[in-house]
């Protein structure tokens, strides 16, 4: 850890290093077509906060772990996101024309060629998450898979599906997420960690949970608050399609709030790790006073 | 291995197994939504031929495995070919409305669902995997993850999908079966062989090669002369598609030419394993005299 380098340095750097490294791991699949493989790039390169790969690098951080190990999993749970997106845009789900300033995978490649290539970087992920000799493969690969599956990613997308329309309780709503953008981030973060010396992980647990939630009631505040420039995403979205978000069982005050309290909790949280958890830290704060 | 065994019996043995593997292994989702869930058990129970799971077992079987470790790998790829099926029958793909004799995926459940359970089981395939103590976990995960991914199925069906109506040499057309069909073929070879002692990987390779084209050839000869009800899954579809196949390229009886040869060159690969090959090569004698 670079204890006097700035946040925003520290970041832009980061950024700049899993931008590599995705290009990398998507140039390089052995006789792929080249249209399946635009299609993967288009998604994946060029754009996002690559908030999950950050959190890899700043556990891997926490645990003094070798940041060329940390590479691996950063990229493959970012590729999982990315998948996530070229799906949940097609217009079986959300029906959505515009991610991160730019046509959807599937406004660009056709709905075929995106389903696919929202496939294949699943495979990707999990074949790029080997490209670093892990400490231990097998936990690894189960921490992401678990967490990409029917109990994480797709099991809270599928809730998601199911209550359109519909009344959720604080209790659903919260569960809900935990699973559809929870589970990544917390997987992101064990991931890094276990790429280095062992941790406390009940209070990285709690730190993942707490930032996890906030990450998403910041992005219901931001659905109804920000323009579409500003996200690079359509704006209210939420309502127009009659989701529960946390903007309409709390109110936009009370969400606000909210995500101070979550902010708290995951402050309180990194207390056992000290400074070696600084990186952390500040990327909760960034996420919770994001404007996109 | 039971030597005396007829290999009816020893199918039918394996089948029951995998069935029972591939049911505790979608039982055991833990929380996630029951939708989600009972859509990936649909996808995956009850129906199919379980051709990767046998064809794992059979070369855990030349290479001395314990058929307990082989169980992972065996679920795991016939989880990757049941996600390949729900996502290939969607409307964006082959708009397909029967599959083992049932109505597909999204006619039983909706797109979005299907979509979503599709992803969901290639997430659990990567779970299952590492559900028991593999020899090798890193080098097994890659040999799946790279056999679903850009260069192999997932490739092999954007290869597909841009050849529609399109001509193809018979080389090109080769390439495409040997990434959409035969890379889990292979996969599931490759995995089975690595739970036990080391083999001779290339005559195994010979062997897979040879096998997953005759399953393709015999799969398009199927396609023109086979009822939707022998077959059940839409008969008749490649030539409705206006799809390069083998009958299209050679005719019918050269195609059936053509799976003969393939399966003496699967029969000469296995030459080197002696006696411990037999379940192999019965399969593919299985593969190529098939009525559906």
């Amino acid at each position: 850890m670079e204890p006097d380098l700035a946040f925003a340095v520290w970041t832009s750097e980061r950024q700049q290093r899993i931008e590599h490294v995705l290009d990398r791991s998507l140039a390089r699949i052995d006789g792929g077509p080249p249209a399946l493989i635009e299609a993967m790039r288009y998604a994946v390169l060029g754009g996002g906060k690559r908030v999950r790969p950050l959190l890899a690098y700043a556990a891997g951080e926490l645990a003094d772990a070798d940041p060329a190990i940390v590479d691996a999993p950063a990229a493959a749970v970012e590729m999982i996101h990315a998948y996530s997106l070229v799906h949940d845009d097609l217009p079986c789900m959300d029906d959505d024309v515009l991610r991160r300033g730019k046509p959807t995978c599937h406004i660009a490649f056709g709905e075929a060629m995106a389903l696919l290539a929202g496939d294949a970087l699943q495979a990707q992920a999990f074949a790029v998450l080997h490209s670093a000799r892990l400490p231990d493969p097998r936990s690894t690969c189960l921490m992401l898979a678990e967490a990409a599956g029917a109990s994480g990613m797709a099991g809270g997308q599928a809730i998601d599906l199911l209550h359109v329309g519909k009344a959720m309780s604080m209790a659903d709503l919260e569960d809900m997420h935990l699973r559809k953008t929870g589970a990544l981030i917390r997987a992101a973060i064990r991931m890094g960690a276990a790429c280095g010396s062992p941790v406390d992980e009940d209070a990285l647990d709690r730190y993942a949970r707490a930032t996890g939630l906030a990450f998403q009631v910041v992005d219901d505040v931001l659905d109804v608050e920000g323009s579409s420039a500003t996200l690079g995403k359509t704006a209210g979205k939420d309502a127009a399609q009659n989701k529960p978000t946390y903007v309409t069982l709390l109110g936009l005050a009370e969400a606000k709030r909210h995500a101070e309290s979550l902010r708290e909790e995951a402050r309180d949280a990194l207390g056992v790790f000290g400074p070696r958890a600084r990186r952390l830290l500040e990327i909760t704060d960034w996420i919770v006073q994001r404007a996109n």
